[in-house]
């Protein structure tokens, strides 16, 4: 075994050619043999998590810097773990290879009863459950092991979805050949034809339109055209917003950014000019329920251009097939072409901090933002939680460069915490900022521990309100089932592995700011242990859950 | 809403009259209309985890002393978090309900894009998933939804295996009937004549042997034949044992108990009872990989009864449809009609514990299995994680009552930590301990803050030796996959919640020793930080690691 090239090391060399440089997971003994060879690389590093569903996630916050990740569990127990992580980076389109360590085919082949199995001797129920999550799926053997590498990597990269590959015991050891060249990823044709009947489309409606506005949301992200759209709203000086999920795909410190689109619960000058457009173009748009707050979004799709990954669609007729490059390119040409400069909207004067008066009373969830947004650096990467980080961090106006993570479809509580691990290491240059509520983080909080060893420039800002706040929202304030155990933050790190975690607790506007300002130029992790009243929600979250509420009532 | 009779109140009433009477859990919104009535009932308790992995563990562990468990997770994110451990208990039969709060039947129709789904629309991708790992799934509507849970709850009932029941919000509160009568649960067949063959084949086996065994495994528990088994031993004075997962179905505090079967493993009397008997009933058993040690057993099925849940073997001859509990009622009337006594093994002489002396030395796992073993009294609840605990509980020789939890077919690490928390809650005047490792715990941790809030009588006992130490057995003794970030883990209350929970480290035999008689009458939660050897693991650890390694070359 020792020496030769092996199906490990060819998968070793595809995933560090794809830009993945550490692999999340836990090992169990159907998958020591493939790490043995990754710690033999010295091209990808291991990262042991505390559990498999946080190294999922931590592999999903990893590919949303680094463009690629990667987690290895072992069969059945590690696998299942980690399937809500698969899952959710299926939903919200980023590209993590899912690798299962396998017992070896002479046992497979014989259906023997052993451990990780449901003791059936159908060793493809996992398979199957995987099959629902990613986009592309191989069981290899030595025969077959580099071509199928090489299809699920592809179409992971294509799709931007997860891909799945099991690796029996046996097949991780076997002899393979280096690949001949890198790996090939055809991406979906555009065709000419298409492009021209869109260009042409797309012409008359722009040389028809009085205001324009852009709007954009995360699959502009994931299909890589943030500099198009960049290029795209400074060409015409255009008014332009993000929804949440695509929060910071374009510059929010541009006097054209008029702030984050929300449907009705939209601030007024966001409604105007994106609802209000004669005409809007829309990149890599999902109108969630989430994003729009129930669905409560008043778009024209005959005044919409709504650019799609593969597609392109102009009131009912639909260009396909478009890639999202190619068409927002071409828009960038015809605006350029069309040489005129686009009414702005009457945006309102942003109020100035108040820097020399920061309050000694309680702090709220008003005061959060606005310490946070105060704190943020351009380049920053930003985390938020699925609860109310989520609805409060979408209220602040970004730095340039910021990177904005959010699970806003998939919604998994919990996710950020792991995720920022992930981001952390993709980025160890910039500074990782974490918002995440005491419930969310209580399910997840283990993964502190490897924050902590790995010695992540992770700002923890934990807003700890005693529970589910969502929910409470939503329903049942008072209900217990809202209720967790309470914990005590500031010690997390004296029990998870040391002292060089900073932590603080802030009760005050005041202290919020002042423990802020000096961790600014962190040197390892952070937790700051904000303590927020139970009931007190961002002011977006109030108008979710009115919408909740009347919805329920609706269906009930 | 309010007042009438609904759905959830039915599945409540179903849920109490199968002796449930705690329900697992974190709450969703679309959780939340069911968990109303849940609280609302009186019947049955809500139990917040920390996580759905760790809800559906504790709603394993809880059925394993109750005979049901049921755990609630909310549609997508959560189901799939908490997927694993349903998994567990189809591998072991172990009678769970999995209840999924799903969005509305409205929104389902819609295909709408809501928060928890992949975003295209299609519902039943979790359901497809959860049909890999469950033995009944229903979609409940108004119309259907009384007839359909009934079905579900009786089809886990009779296979002993877990059931899906998704519950869209507009249906949790839909009005509903009461129950007309108690849940029907029709067992399987048993046909009269092939009980009748079986019975004079039996005789014929039994007059012809000269040495007779029983070898009792854990379906005997699941399927419920326990006191039949306690009468076939004693009826005959008949040597018997138990495979690990069946540890604790037959009294060990019992002159006819020769020891833990383990294949080749195994203490040279238990060999010789079971290998070498003339005749071997074997009950409920599933010959594992783990609990064989490589399926190194010898076992001529030509001398073997081999009865199992729906069907009996003698040899080539199968018996079916013929029930465990009436094959095992058969074999008593046989055995007792013979009136003989059956030649006992040889059994060594058990060393005398030394009270006087306990070491002052490091502490090493021989030492602990002595100390826990003193420690346990008749009726107490022994769990122990799928790592060294496995191994080293499998050596103890029970008090009598001791109910043994393992999950070694599944073997998902950390699972009994969570387990630990649900069988405590359903028999609360029982002593629970508990053996993990230090790998493990970090899995699962969070639950130490619910056992806290539950105020259960869990005692822990920390295995703590640095790692993976089962995985440093197997392979990669040195390598750094097997290290985690290192807990301090007295301290853990401190952070989840409070002082009610008693900690103490322990570094020598004397020490553990000490402690365990300090806490031997507890009124709430302990854990004792047990300090090891990285590489020290038990006796028969090192077994199994030598065939593991032989197989992996075999393979490789």
């Amino acid at each position: 075994m020792s020496g030769h090239y092996t199906v490990s090391d060819y998968l070793v060399t595809r995933l560090a050619e794809l830009g993945i440089r550490h692999i999340f997971g836990v090992p169990g003994d159907y998958t020591l043999a493939f790490l043995d060879r990754v710690l033999a690389s010295g091209q990808v590093s291991w990262v042991g998590n505390a559990n498999e569903l946080n190294a999922a996630y931590a592999a999903d916050g990893y590919a949303r810097v680094a463009g690629a990740g990667a987690v290895v569990t072992t069969y059945g127990v590690g696998e299942l773990s980690a399937i809500n992580g698969i899952a959710g980076s299926y939903a919200e389109y980023v590209p993590v290879v899912h690798i299962v360590g396998a017992p070896s085919t002479r046992v497979q082949r014989a259906g023997a009863l052993v451990h990780h199995t449901l003791g059936d001797g159908d060793f493809e129920h996992f398979a199957r459950a995987h099959a629902e999550v990613t986009v592309a799926q191989a069981y290899l053997n030595a025969g077959n092991a580099a071509a199928e590498i090489d299809r699920v990597l592809a179409t992971m990269l294509r799709e931007r979805r997860p891909g799945y590959l099991v690796i029996p015991s046996d097949v991780a050891t076997a002899p393979a050949e280096r690949p001949l060249g890198p790996l090939q990823v055809p991406p979906p044709d555009t065709s000419a034809r298409v492009l021209e009947d869109f260009t042409a489309a797309a012409r008359v409606m722009l040389s028809r339109a009085g205001t324009l506005a852009v709007l954009a949301d995360f699959l502009a992200d994931r299909f890589d055209v943030r500099s198009e759209l960049a290029d795209l709203v400074a060409a015409g000086g255009i008014p332009y917003a993000t929804l949440s999920m695509g929060k910071g795909v374009l510059d929010e410190d541009n006097a054209g950014f008029v702030g984050t689109y929300s449907g009705a619960a939209s601030a007024k000058p966001v409604l105007a000019a994106i609802e209000g457009a004669d005409l809007l173009i829309s990149v890599g748009v999902r109108l969630t329920d989430s994003t729009t707050i129930g669905f409560s979004q008043q778009l024209d799709p005959a005044r919409t251009i709504d650019v799609q990954p593969v597609s392109t669609r102009i009131g009912n007729r639909e260009f396909a097939p478009l890639l999202m490059k190619a068409a927002v390119q071409a828009l960038v040409t015809l605006v350029t072409e069309l040489d005129r400069s686009w009414p702005q909207p009457d945006l309102p004067e942003t109020p100035q901090d108040d820097d020399a008066l920061p309050g000694h009373g309680e702090l709220r969830q008003a005061h959060l933002w606005q310490a946070v947004q105060r704190f943020l650096r351009p380049g920053d990467i930003v985390l938020a939680d699925q609860g109310t980080a989520f609805f409060g961090a979408q209220t602040m106006r970004l730095a340039a460069g910021v990177t904005f993570i959010v699970q806003a479809l998939w919604a998994s509580v919990g996710y950020s915490l792991p995720a920022a691990l992930g981001a952390a290491l993709a980025a160890p240059q910039r500074r990782t900022v974490l918002l995440i509520g005491d419930g969310a983080a209580q399910l997840t909080a283990q993964e502190f521990g490897t924050l902590i060893r790995e010695d992540c420039n992770v700002i923890t800002i934990l807003i700890n309100n005693d529970g589910y706040t969502i929910e409470r929202a939503i329903h049942g304030a008072e209900q217990h089932y809202n209720d967790i155990p309470a914990w005590n933050w500031p010690l997390v790190p004296i029990i998870m592995g040391g002292a060089t975690m900073r932590t603080a607790r802030a009760g005050t506007p005041f202290q919020l700011n002042r423990l802020l300002d000096s961790v600014a130029d962190p040197t390892g992790p952070v937790l700051l242990d904000a303590v927020l009243p139970k009931l007190d929600v961002p002011q977006l979250l109030t108008a979710v859950a009115r919408f909740a509420t009347a919805a329920n009532k609706r269906n009930g």
